[in-house]
């Protein structure tokens, strides 16, 4: 079975709109980015639904580095379709048209391979659904899953259930204020440790990424780029970094963690350098790897004091 | 001569409202921030200007740390007042009263002890006024000067002119973004540094400070803390921090810029623990390296891959 990588969530086409552009029909969703970041290290098994409008062919890419697209469902009607704007704060997305459309009656039923997966993503859906997916699986060796404010707001309970659950919580930090309650990070980061994951990793957009596990902090900075296009799917991309490293190494040591928040730091950034996932499209382990010890450049600094 | 810090800037009384408290007549002002955090690693020359309202003996821990408070001149008058609040978002001083007082009169005149200095640090004044200290000071090693909205608004001709005479820029990101013309930080910087200096320090608050020079980028996070009571003077305990090890140990190399900026976050980190100065008033060189140390585990990672 390897070290294979469930992910469960959206398949979208969106329309986005940045101060230095506008696409429309761009493929996206959080499976997705997730898939084109982790594809690059290990083998990931799609789970997600999508509608008859969907062009199967612009994702052959995932094919071609073994993705496992079996379990993208094809139903009648229209895809999910996000349409969203950036003003020149690239943090923060501006919805301005959301059409759940087949999404809406999305149920995820895994097959036995799906079920064998070790390594599983819950991306960011209805935790309702997240549980329903960690109720199929087997016993996975290591488990993530994101969120982001229209579950914490609606359905607080099962989220905080579904975290319960998993090793790893992935979210931005506004949301980790609001899930905790509490407008420090750090205690906010505490509260949800507290309710059983092992670590929380707090995503803070052009600023990267800072990690929380018991009696162990990790930070790591955004890689600062000159041109940011299009920043959606950052987060996904980010935790597909993340997963994939770990998966393709099959080690969770604290140290490893710390070396998969990085890769995911690096996939987050060359995901943001071009419109919908297409810079992770034609990008290679050899240019993220460059990229992982220019992190290195990035934030070293020699501890020894005279 | 050793290597003597200038410092040139206001000292002042301040009322800060913060969401876990108020304080009234807390003692501030940018020089003496600075002056707080750098007499751990230096001796600091302050000039500034002061009212007959001033508490002087409340400083006098700043002359146990050997810091030169013979240009701290007394006039007749009221000692500069800053009132403000802060929200939840402790990144934004929201600014409710500003009175100059003695302030609106200042004048540096430096005696050949403050002249002779090789570290000088410009804290945020008119840039005129920094202009006027550089056009007097001898030979100085290394000079840096901060700034603020008001300045890059009002005055942008000369402070412009005077970033091109200083070997460091020290400013926030809204400023440098502000100062630039440019929403993307990276190039922000690069239109600065094309103005002259060396460097260029972008502080980013609660998410640490990003350093830009030719070729040569260096990132250190902010210290996650668990209560943050008083945000004020942070910017001046960085540069504090940052100045005062630069000129402990006589060494511009980029390498030791790196380290610099990790005790100017450390002593930033100190500053933010409590109202006004009052954690770096005790604060001790041990405690300080420690920290510095606790930045190595907290951005740490392994490099090697497999």
């Amino acid at each position: 079975m390897s070290n294979d990588l469930l992910v469960v969530g959206s398949v979208a086409i969106d329309s986005v709109e940045t101060p230095f552009g506008r696409e429309d029909e761009a493929l996206g969703g959080s499976a997705l980015y997730f898939t084109a970041a982790a594809s690059l290290f290990a083998k990931v098994r799609l789970v997600a639904v999508v509608g008859e409008d969907f062009p199967l062919e612009r994702i052959a890419f995932l094919s071609e580095r073994e993705a496992d697209l079996s379990g993208l469902d094809r139903r009648p009607g229209r895809t999910f379709r996000w349409k969203g704007r950036y003003g020149f704060d690239l943090n923060e997305a501006h919805t301005l048209e959301t059409h759940l459309n087949v999404f809406e009656a999305f149920v995820p039923e895994l097959t036995p391979e799906q079920r064998a997966c070790p390594y599983v993503f819950l991306a960011n859906i209805d935790p309702d659904l997240q549980q329903r997916v960690l109720d199929q699986v087997d016993a996975p060796r290591f488990v993530a899953l994101d969120t982001m404010n229209f579950w914490i707001e609606g359905k607080r309970r099962s989220l905080v259930e579904a975290i319960g659950r998993v090793n790893l919580v992935v979210l931005n930090d506004a949301e980790a204020r609001m899930l905790a309650g509490e407008p420090n990070l750090v205690r906010a980061a505490q509260e949800i440790l507290s309710w059983g994951p092992d670590g929380v990793v707090v995503k803070q957009g052009e600023y990267g990424a800072i990690y929380f596990a018991d009696h162990h902090v990790f930070s790591a900075p955004a890689y600062p780029l000159e041109a940011v296009f299009d920043p959606t799917g950052a987060g996904d991309s980010f935790a597909g970094g993340l997963m994939g490293y770990l998966a393709s190494t099959g080690n969770e040591d604290p140290d490893n963690i710390r070396r998969a928040i990085v890769f995911g730091s690096a996939l987050a950034s060359f995901d943001v350098e071009a419109f919908s996932f297409r810079r992770l499209e034609t990008l290679t382990y050899p240019e993220v790897a460059e990229r992982f010890r220019a992190f290195k450049a990035l934030t070293h600094f020699e501890a020894e004091l005279d």
